[in-house]
């Protein structure tokens, strides 16, 4: 499966988000045509992410578990998988040895 | 003073950067130019970072307590301000409350 590794042409936004007290950190990038999306990593943790908008979590690096709302089961998902989080919803994510890297698409 | 909060037209790396079990996190990325940089984040601690290249560390956001090798006094460093550290050197930094967010420009 291939992983994206680069966006070109991106605005960059310096300031870092912290999540969990730094269990996740990302960067937030604008493309070319105005779509606002993030990259980031989740260092071994058990999480809980509530969502505003729709969410894609594209990994690119390491790999985690993962159970949306209301469901039992819960999912690996490696590099160059992908695992989609409907709006106004939540998802568990477990990260064990070494990090989940992602890309997050909204909308 | 200004912080530099957003850079246009550049390339960025997916897959984050990860430093002392995710006490530093960064993004690479690349300018139009070809010049290589990174966004990142210190979270609270106490850390000593060696350089290959010359880096200046300017920071976009809270705050740090910085030491440069062979040097006896610290400097605090805040939002807008920066600090050059010599290549092939390295640099003590304390991080405390607020996570010290910062751009680093290499060479």
């Amino acid at each position: 499966m291939s992983v994206t590794s680069k966006f070109d042409s991106v605005t960059l936004e310096t300031r870092a988000n912290v999540y969990f007290d730094g269990k996740c950190v990302s960067h937030s990038f604008i493309l070319a045509d105005g779509t606002r999306k993030s990259v980031g990593v989740v260092l071994p943790a058990a999480l809980t992410f509530g969502t505003g908008a729709p969410e894609i979590m594209e990994c690119v690096g390491g790999a985690c578990r993962v159970r949306l709302a209301g469901e039992a089961e819960w999912r690996d998902v490696v590099a160059g998988e992908s695992f989609d989080v409907p709006g106004n919803s939540s998802f568990d994510i477990e990260v064990a040895g070494e990090p989940f890297h992602y890309i997050c698409h909204y909308g």
